[in-house]
């Protein structure tokens, strides 16, 4: 099984930006925390962040027929990109939405996803651990 | 470390409920998955449903000072219950929220939680994942 | 052909409550009333009230296999209840929503109900007789 | 006891109009089955059917003290015509609303009825019942 | 100067409808109350009343080049047609909308007019008198 | 028959505000033509123009017992006093508001009049004759 | 293939009307493009104008098995008809809906059709020439 | 006079229960301060707290005719039960509605009452004594 | 203990004003009704009544260094008076809000306070009472 | 006459994405289509897709003094890009803009454009024939 | 060229009000630099503050063909005078709007601006340099 | 003091652009009239332009360290960019946002900015000035 793992806008800022939103770990961190639960699980990952939609969605798009499901972090996009949803629905790669805040306690306008729905599961509020407990609903829903 | 599991209104209906929404699962099959986990993690677990929002209000402050966490799936209490959402500030007693479907996918009306922000995190869509995704949620971040 | 009459909260009150609202008649009355026509209809009928949601739903999870149908006047729940819609599509029995008095002239919050879509059809407005009503209705649509 | 039985728009179209919403009934048949339950009850009945508000109204108010009631399913007129419940405002004649489909299962703007606050009373969701129930429920209430 | 006078739906049952909302003055009565003002202004009037939106819409559309101006009460197509805006906006005819009732002391959806911002002046509220204001208006603002 | 008339905010600068939206007469010109106006209804006019809501509201009071009804502009204040509206209730004078311009056209907020459903008439539109019109409306009504 | 063309009420004005907002063409002359381009495609037209919303929706009902589709311009209907969402719904005619305006740049109550999600396509904006796109655009896609 | 004292859901946790919102005072606290109000203004009290919503309905059907008045902190079940709502309504007896804290400065959703239209009197944010000053105003007021 | 009464617009009518809604008191004499209480619990009185907005927020200034707290009935200004809530905020004095009648049981725009959010707590619906309840109620919380 | 034509994000899975909503025509097919009325139109056609929305302003900005007008399907952009509106709104090139599918019939976010107003016009739920009929539509009307 | 500085309710408190919202600046201060780039500019500075929002009104209209433009900080009339509105409209004499605080970071009712829309410009949230900036951009701008 | 300036998507054709909406000002000119201010003040300027939202959250993340403060126009990025919005927070560099044009003056959805209750102030409506007023305005609060 393959898994691919997208992160969004501003995490490659992870450890610098809003530590008390968001907490210290780094996105390095994160990878490395989910490569060892992939062992553990028989998932084969690869790893991209951008903070450019457009490229998201052509690396999602080049995902088709080489990845078996996708890890998203959609970070602001979540919010506003019906492109990145778009992008989700026209590859028919099945998703696990993760946020390390909960976007439930935050700004009015951080309830709305407009992925959510499209998603397997959600997942919010776990820091980084939501990353790896995305990957190990991932591998029990498919 | 000690966890309470509460499951709402109609859970003990599972494996008969809508079995296109819930999956053919039932309560039991659920925490024993649940128990499996725990032990993995050392915890000790808990578990108690009931149809009456009163009776889940009373065994959540009766968990004061006995239990370390709380593992909830609120069920239909989940977009009305103002009271539910007392209780767990009340007794200040940590909780996850999981839900077995992704209610970001179902009636308008299930999309608003009023627990959620209050929540360390909430997991939905998983089916009875979401329960054992939230028990090493909870242990991830206490 | 089995029907399951469940009156909801505060309905043990009728002929004391709000006249002007609901009318002189009793719950005992409307009961009678509706086995007059049971009888014609060769319907065998089971009537409960309670003032608790949660027993409610006990009532109904506990008519699973027994009664082919459900009456249901659900009064204040109709607007508020999630978890007795839960009850009801948990269960998967065909149900009729009824109401003594016109819902839609009275309060804004009674407009909506949680259960009508839910529901084979609903009646209001008759007083009494939206039982009866409604009995008829169950039997000619199943 | 005299009834003008009122059908809106497109009701003659009945057995041919989507028939998985409305079901394979005539209007012939839905009033010769009036007529049943009519004799039964003592009552004499009118039925008229247009397509036009205009029309509708003029026959409304043509039936000022030549009935005692009206049994109407306005259709598409329900969630539009203000004029139609002047009509019937303005006759001072007693009505019940009546619809063949659930209107709360339907399209959003179907849920809101400008009648339906100034009927006796509302029946939804039982096919051609709908109207044989309705014409119970109108010699009961008057 | 020629005034064409359209009278809406319902508003030939003046006198019968609603007394406690409009008085007991007749369309008739109305009308000739009009002549004399008009007389007093040299105005010459016609006056048309249809419960048919479109048969309004062609008195209107028939008056273009033979009446300087309308004087129109359009009762619930007020709240409810776009047709009849269409129709004023169409033939370039100056207006003036009145009404009998204070619609600001009605039901909600009688607050908003489709016409009002497309009138020269909007009269409510002064029964009967509401239209010989109207065409005082009418005259003054030519 | 003694008749108040008070100009709210800013109608001392017609003839110089927003020509455009208000026309070219001033105040004093409309006062001179209720007068006109009042001699042939058999009127006694006293006009008040404030640019303070506190101060009219003190005109109003003081208007107790020794006017029959008022006729008001109350510009500005239409859509934000519920001191204003209060006055008029409280002193129970029955009172027809007045506008220059047609607030329908106008923007959004102008829409909603806090004091016209308490109002016997509301008039707009007909620049300085929705004045005229307005007493002769309460003439017509009292 | 057979095509009724339906234009709604006013349209009779074209040519009259509002001619910054719908140019100049009369409804003979869309008729006569309309001709042109269905001889192109080898297509029977049939051409009706009224101002009836009832009267259309009998000539659509009446073009049941006799048309293979309509084309229509529902005029001010689009945004207030429930009853011709039904006619067509109920006939089963498949149908393309055109605008000679651009409906988004104009009020906003215009933004809201009630038939766009039940028809094949929509056109607005392009004056004359939406009703002989439409018309390809119904050939294309039946 | 005799008083029923109605603590909702969670009351019985004051002192322990978010102590920066609620302060330290406990429920025995409270009762005894109501005591010695009561014995000054010659009032039999009666206390009783639940969290179950069916059970309180149940304690106030119970006081028909057995106390004058009501004095409720509904908690919870302020912002969501009809039911409440409906025991008091129909059972006639006068209330009064008291609140701990100062709910306008909370969520959103504790701003709505579905109680304090139809009570004497609502009373919030005096901590302890909003409990006492509730009951001399029902006194004041019966 | 200073405390400075302020009696928002209109309540010089009190007694005069809507009888039905505010009952027969005057304002003299719940000033007098509040110097009694106020002997009682050691409190010096200053009352103030202006029908000015802008006279009320000089009398808050004005008190600063000079009362300990405020009674404040705000009238018509509770819904509407941002610059009030600034003079209370500005000055720093705790305030009490009161009102007369039971606001929520009143008109829709009765029901929000500019206040309410920033008092130590809120009375509604004891009539005169609910100013002597406001006093308690203070010196209970300072 | 020179077009540009602009295929929004995603739409170079045309074929692949969701089958069942855009058909199974591809980007290539739709770009050859064109060209075949360019021709017999006399159009020079360039045709553009990018998954960035600034990468399409850039292009669109490019276009400046090189096209006469643009073809547009804004795809997920349609819904969310006030960049893109600027864009073209600042180059002042006339655009139409199409869409395969008919978003009227699709999810509630995709009911609002962001470009309609401004373009002149907009086609939808034609597939393929969509852009062919507006580029029709374009040369028509300019 | 004239400039009149206008300073709304509450303002004269600076220095004292909410220090942790407005900053311990007063408005002699505020006025001293104004003076100091008043001079810089060759403008001639006139500066008023009142509590009254007629008063302000007044003062307006006064300046009427004596200032070149207004520099107001319309404080919490901001939000909530379409009084002031109408007479910066009717006077025409061009103004700025200026804010110390950044009114988007705080309550919800602050967002909204009744005159926004009508200035040269507006800025907030630099405390007391929003004054002097808001004078620089009045001379960049006339 | 060094300052990073940003000019979102489409500022590149300024002079070209809407003309009557931003004037005739070129970016270029924008820039040199801000280095003359820059110098007066002391601050060392950096500017920047770009089409892609992410190739400004990249340059404002790769300003972190270098730069005290941002000076940006987000552009129609204003009102849709999450994205944007996390990455001015997670730098943490402070900013001012400022608009060419009147926002408050434009489409209702050009009101709401997602950056401007995170920025230190906010200026908009003085063209090319609103660029020097932000920052004097950054300066003078830094």
């Amino acid at each position: 099984m393959r898994v691919l793992v997208v992160h969004g806008p501003n995490l490659n800022l992870l450890g610098i930006r809003e530590p008390d939103v968001y907490g210290s770990a780094t996105l390095a961190g994160i990878d490395s925390s989910l490569r060892v639960v992939a062992e553990e699980l028989g998932v084969e990952l690869d790893s991209y962040q951008s903070n450019q939609e457009g490229e998201i969605v052509d690396r999602i798009q080049g995902a088709m027929g080489k990845v078996d499901a996708i890890l998203i972090n959609p970070a602001g996009l979540t919010h506003t990109s019906v492109t990145l949803r778009d992008a989700l629905l026209a590859t028919g790669i099945p998703f696990v939405e993760v946020h390390l805040s909960n976007i439930h306690a935050r700004e009015e306008f951080r309830h709305r996803s407009l992925l959510a729905d499209a998603a397997i599961g959600v997942i919010c509020g776990f820091g980084p651990s939501s990353y790896t407990l995305g990957l190990r609903g991932l591998v029990a829903c498919l």
